[in-house]
Parts: C-alpha cells; sequence; structure tokens
C-alpha cells in the first residue's frame, strides 16, 4: 500500500465501525475511490456469504467518500439504494464509488461493490446515492 | 426476552455478523419485526454518531426478515434504499419492518429506524426494499 | 370537489404535464396531499395496463407536494425510488403522499399509490423520496 | 432513423403513452437502448423545465427496453430509484440504459437522462432499477 492509501486507511480507522471490520482504502483518485473489506467469518450470514449489511456499509462508506473527494468539505450520505446482484464471497470485497454529479451542496455518486474471488473481481451489487455537505447548526 | 423472541435471536446469530453487532429480535409479529442493535463504541462513525453502515444494516436485516415472515421460505434482500433523516446516537438502534405487498416470490417491506434516547424513540431513517424468494439452482 | 381543492387543482394545472394527464388534487392536509389522474386511453402502456411512467410520474408529483406542505417554499424533487407491486388498471390513481421528516431544508416523503377500481382502492406501488427547497442562484 | 429504429420506434408506440409523447427509439445495442423524448409546452412544468414525471417515464421505459434486450422475453420493470441532477430543457430528452447484470429472470439496469441543448448532451438525472420477467398466470 502507498503512503497516501496508508494515509487515508488511518483516517478512515476515526471511524471504529470501519476500523472494526479492517476495511482499507485501495484505490483513491480525484472523485473517485475504492474501499476493501476483507472476507473474514465475522461479516457472513448464515449461508456462508457475506452479510448484505456488510456490502451496503462498504457501498455507503464509498459513496460517502466519493462525494467527500468531490465536494471537499465535510459531508454526509444522505440517502443511497443498493441492489444486489450475486451472493458475495471470496477474499475480500471491493467497493468502487465515483461522483456521476457534484454541485455546490451535494453530490450524486454511483458504486459498483466486487468481491474479489482468486484474485479476479466479479460484481456483486451496484449501488447510487446523495452526498450533502453538513452545514453548521 | 419472552421466549419466542430469544429462540428468534437465537437463529439470528446463526449469522455471525448479527451476532458481532449483538443484534436481538425485538419484537415479533405475522407480517413485521422489529431488531435492536445496542449502539456501542464499535459501531460508530468519526463524529460518534452511528455509522450508517450499522444502520443500513439494520434496515436491511429487518426488511428481510419482514419479507421471510410474509413469504415463509427462505428469502434474500434483492434491494432497498434509505433514506437518513437524523444522525443516530442514543442507546440502541430500533429497526422496525412490515410487509406492504407480498406476491408468491417477492415481497415489498418498509422499515423505520428509531434510536433509543433516553427510553424515547426517535427516527433515524427510512427504508423500503425488494425481498425476494431463493430459488433452488 | 370543494372549494380548496378546485384552487390547488387549478395551481397544478400551471404544469402543462399535470394538465395534459387531468391531474387534480383529491384531498390535502397539513403535510399530506393525494392526487387523481383519471385512467384513459392515452395512459396506457402496450398490455393496456397503465404506463408505469404515469404511474412514477403521480408518486413524484405527490411526494413533492407532501414536501412543499411541509416546507412551505418552492422545492423540487431530489430523488426518489418506487416499487410497482400490481399492475395499475381501473378508473384512476391515486397517489397519496405524506411528509415522514422535515428538516430546514429538505423533506423525506413516501407515498402509496392505490388503483381505483369500482370504486375500491387497490395498492399498485409504493415510492420514497427526497424534496429539497429550490435554492436562489 | 435507420430501419430497424423505425420498427422499434413503431413497436413503442402500441403503448399510448409512449406515443402521447411522440418517444422514439433513437440507439439500439445488444443490451443498451437510447430513448428520446422531444421537449414540446405539454411536457412542461410551471418553472418551464421538463416535468420530473417525463424525465421518470423516459429512464423507467429506458430501463425496462434494457432490461428487455438483455432477458429476451416479456418483461415489466419492478422498482427504479432516480435522481435529479439538473434541471431539464432543451430540445430532447435522451434516455441511455444499459444492462449492468442479467440473470434468468431479472435484470438490474442503469440509466443516465441527458437534456439536447443546441446539440450538446447535459447530464440531468441517472437511474438505477430491476426488470424482471413477467410470469405466466
Amino acid at each position: 500500500m502507498n503512503h497516501s492509501l496508508s494515509q487515508a486507511t488511518t483516517q478512515l480507522h476515526t471511524q471504529p465501525f470501519s476500523k472494526l471490520l479492517n476495511a482499507e482504502v485501495a484505490e483513491l483518485g480525484d472523485d473517485r475511490v475504492a474501499l476493501r473489506v476483507p472476507i473474514t467469518e465475522q461479516v457472513l450470514q448464515q449461508h456462508g456469504f457475506v452479510h448484505g449489511g456488510v456490502v451496503s456499509y462498504a457501498a455507503d462508506n464509498a459513496l460517502t467518500y466519493a462525494g467527500f473527494l468531490s465536494l471537499k468539505q465535510n459531508v454526509v450520505t444522505s440517502e443511497f439504494k443498493i441492489n444486489y446482484v450475486r451472493p458475495a464471497k471470496g477474499e475480500a470485497l471491493l467497493a468502487r464509488a465515483y461522483t456521476v454529479h457534484a454541485g455546490k451542496n451535494q453530490a450524486v455518486c454511483r458504486c459498483d461493490v466486487f468481491c474479489v474471488q482468486d484474485g479476479r473481481e466479479v460484481l456483486c451489487a451496484v449501488a447510487q446515492g446523495t452526498i450533502v455537505v453538513m452545514l453548521p447548526k
């Protein structure tokens, strides 16, 4: 992992939940990011696949991150939707998010979540959502 | 917790991820369910609120459960959308889901996610999704 | 139709598209509204049901209206999602929308779209979306 | 317009609502399609922009069409979500949809809706949805 990814991951781990899941920033661009979540026993559901909630965590967090990269301010996810297209299994989830449109106060982003299986990436979910700037109270 | 809720929670914990988060089945009806996720340090993000991914986990799982209650077969969540309406904080998340329409192979369900704060319930997110019967391969 | 509904419908018809579809404001509350769209030949698809685009128009417009009632400013729909649960047919669509949560600048609303069939209401779609205040340029 | 687009448009016009809006099939591929909806007075809202319901019609119909191209059976849209990113105005809407994943009975598709303004395409909405095979009763 290069220096800036390592720094970004350290930053990500200021979120206790992201640290709990050992999520990492795997790729970082101007308006796009990939988060990697290793698939371990603790993220599974009863059939041995990754829990949908973990897939949605990865999508949600990657969407927020992509929105942050575009808006360059503190942001939160306002809403998102996710379609699961395949059961998630393998070595890791890779959630790739990018900004589709950014205004002054909000960005609309999309995310593709892949499962890394024997080093190959297989699409397992797609998401779309709205990221908004956190307004001062 | 009464006996059937205790049993349902034991069943829920066959999902390692639900066990990791100490999720419980708090209410159970014919076509509705409430899941309770205690708010502890590990589920937070960097601002001290519950991570959106945990809120979406609770919504996703409650939606799936409500769909299962209506369809009475093995099910998976096909898709859902969630709107976050308030930062989530307090003692616990309470995700209440119910079936809006059930056909033979799929159910459309809604979920309201509350934060329990000093014993009072405050709405923090609303979700809507599609639950489908798992078809044999 | 009473006076205030008649006025609201006149207002609605400042939208040429709502006038084209002969949409009416059928019910009006503090934070809720019902729009009625008569089912005529022109709103159908090839199987004789109401076109999904007309159902989504009704949902979209009702959501926006409910958000306007709560926010009391010029608003636009930022996003919404819709699940179709039954083929739409009958005399009219009735899209009932209400606000779930309203902040200063945005409201999250839900909508249930019914088909009126022989005077009876049958649920045909459910929607959820975000309505935002139009900011001055 | 070439022959196959002309035929596809004739087919599209078996939907009275698509004919009412003068929608055309503008591009056609193996798993992708573009629908064109001319912007005329009748599709506007009160501020002079295209009504959101017309944008959602275009997205819905393009998503369904893309799903049909992949599934090669009679299909319906089960659900979709749309984010409006800019007010829609210009000569025409162009809704480009494509399949992200197709199984045996359902496809997940995305759609980008552009406004054609002085011949230039400007993104005005993005959508994502599920298209399902119509099962025999």
